[in-house]
């Protein structure tokens, strides 16, 4: 049966390019990075490599502000918790629709005695500066907003919040996992102190990712230990995982515009498609503000589970919700934020396109996806 | 030039049978283990056959039993960390010697208002389990002691001790990086509440380790997010590494009686060698109670760094302490824990073998290192 695989925001196929990279350093350049002979040289030589790569795809001013960490939720952890606890304690600011590693990390720092608000969002998933501005109090320590959700897609104002965030004083955050390599990103010009990213996202390897840490900025280390990452961030250096995750926001970022004019044509067929041939159907987040791969949509009277499997059977893989959320089942905190209602939430698709993506493909799914809400329906009478 | 690796409890070569299991994870069954989708099911398929390899390795009672992490340095940071925070204040028993990951994690915790014990080592590194028993405190939550030692390869008396803890109702961690794959661990028998293991000492990928966690034990998650490992290790499960790790623990454990004579009778011919071409050579650590591939030796009026310099000149890779301390000017902690002058311990040079090595390689070095430390000898004059 053919396959077709539109859950590219839960995560992508390692390129052909980033696996040949990276094959060298699981069994000749096998070395250990800290080593001093001329097997660690190699492989520190290589992890130095990935971190100019990340440096460039970001804008960072130094190979220094960049940090490997093994994916984008340490990042998440590491940032929050690194800054709060360095500043035992205060106020942060974030919004209702952030990644569960932003929200359970200020969670955690709740029940530490930091104080967190959750800001709402409007319609479309939007958080605007002006909010975060009303927020600020005098002890407000971070700031953290996501510069594009991973379930809606909506991109988030981040330039003007990092200004804000800049010119009050205070750390701005910004989870940029699904953002990096789909938008361009600068951390200078965007004012960003601290983002998060990932390499499994971009066509690069689980297990690695970044934390930008922007020069100057206090932060505490989370991985105690061993004085890699200078000291910042304790573990073995994963080589393999770095050269991919180096070698992928290297791809990402020199291809974003012709790849996001790509996945953007792609994902506005599947939504055209889709809300034409499909009564009670509702685009979720933001019809313009969103990333470029991203179709999150309702269907009247429909269970995203229960569509989910009926795809899956016919070779289609999409996610209801976040990857990360699969078995629970409250609806999506993302679209409940949105004002959908319950049953609204539970209808919704997540379908994700890839670079890697054909108009073919979308044109199949186009051709399964309508009979199979139909019959759906007519179950439900 | 001819390359020898003597640098095996740094990291190993990934084995071409985890290489060529690990694969097909990155570009084909390359799916997001939390996804309930085709792609999905079957990284998670893998997660879980993994996950049983693991649990058969270490003995353990239930394949729930065994999380997943990014290393044995996350391992021990959570399980230390994760055990101390959910009892919320109390006592910690640990020993001079652990590794970096343990100390600097003890240090953080005495910084949040814990109290931690750092009990000395005899002159081969051993610690006693009576030490552990006349250290024990009314609030003491938790004893860390390591399995076998990274630097100079002293085998603990885990199973006394775990049985002690046991006993008096204490939480018991060992971080057994060093130790799996090289010497027999059972954590029911040997009593292990929670035990740290990594993969890319036993020729599996960096960027894998697991956390036995016995069942029952109560520990704060340490990295939040997603539901992953049931919600107690947020993040994208890192499938390949992970399918790595369980293949690579599997080819350790089922061959360890067979690896552990072959790494054995090449350390001691590489030890009792250097011992008798060149005078005033001291063995660190235990005679006997050793890692199979561990030798560490001191040469009288040489420079450890110098030595392997020039040892790397001659495609020689060893270390003169552990990797993860590199850059550092400061003597071994573990050296001066045994007792050695600062003179004796920044004289010390650690050649750890791997289950590759072979005997022609160690008659190599046995050719190669008495000259190096003659030259060394007269340049100090």
């Amino acid at each position: 049966m053919r396959r077709i695989y539109l859950d590219n925001a839960a995560t992508t196929a390692v390129s052909p390019r980033v696996l040949e990279a990276m094959l060298p350093y699981f069994t000749q350049a096998h070395g250990n990075a800290s080593s001093i002979h001329g097997f660690g040289r190699e492989a520190k030589r290589a992890v130095e490599t990935a971190r100019r790569q990340v440096m460039k795809a970001l804008n960072a001013a130094a190979p220094q502000e960049v940090y490997f960490t093994a994916g984008g939720t340490e990042s998440d952890n590491w940032a929050i918790k690194g800054a709060a606890l360095a500043r035992q304690g205060g106020h942060i600011i974030t919004t209702a629709i952030e990644h569960h590693a932003v929200l359970h990390t200020c969670q955690w720092l709740e029940n530490q005695g930091f104080s967190v608000t959750y800001l709402p969002v409007d319609e479309f998933g939007r958080v605007a500066a002006a909010q975060v501005e009303k927020a600020l109090r005098e002890d407000t320590i971070l700031v953290s907003v996501m510069a594009a959700n991973n379930e809606v897609g909506t991109i988030q104002p981040v330039a003007e919040i990092g200004a804000l965030c800049r010119e009050r004083g205070v750390l701005f955050h910004t989870d940029a996992v699904q953002a990096v390599g789909a938008m361009p990103i600068d951390v200078q010009a965007m004012k960003i102190d601290l983002l998060s990213l990932s390499g499994h996202k971009i066509h690069g390897p689980k297990g690695a990712g970044a934390l930008y840490v922007r020069k100057g900025v206090k932060l505490d280390a989370f991985i105690h230990g061993g004085a890699q990452e200078r000291g910042f961030r304790a573990g073995t250096e994963n080589v393999p995982a770095i050269v991919g995750l180096g070698t992928a926001i290297e791809d990402a970022c020199e291809n974003l515009a012709e790849n996001a004019a790509h996945m953007t044509a792609l994902r506005q067929r599947l939504i055209d498609g889709l809300m034409t041939r499909i009564s009670g159907t509702r685009l979720n987040g933001h019809p313009t503000e969103r990333l470029p791969g991203n179709a999150n949509l309702s269907f009247d009277r429909v269970e995203g589970e229960a569509l989910l499997l009926r795809l899956d059977l016919m070779g289609v893989a999409g996610s209801s919700g976040s990857a990360c959320t699969s078995g629970t089942l409250d609806p999506s905190h993302v679209l409940m934020a949105l004002g959908l209602t319950q049953a609204q939430a539970n209808g919704a698709l997540r379908l994700t396109i890839g670079t890697d993506t054909t108009a073919e493909e979308i044109d199949a799914v186009l051709d399964i996806l309508p009979p199979i809400v139909e019959d759906l329906r007519r179950m439900q009478r």
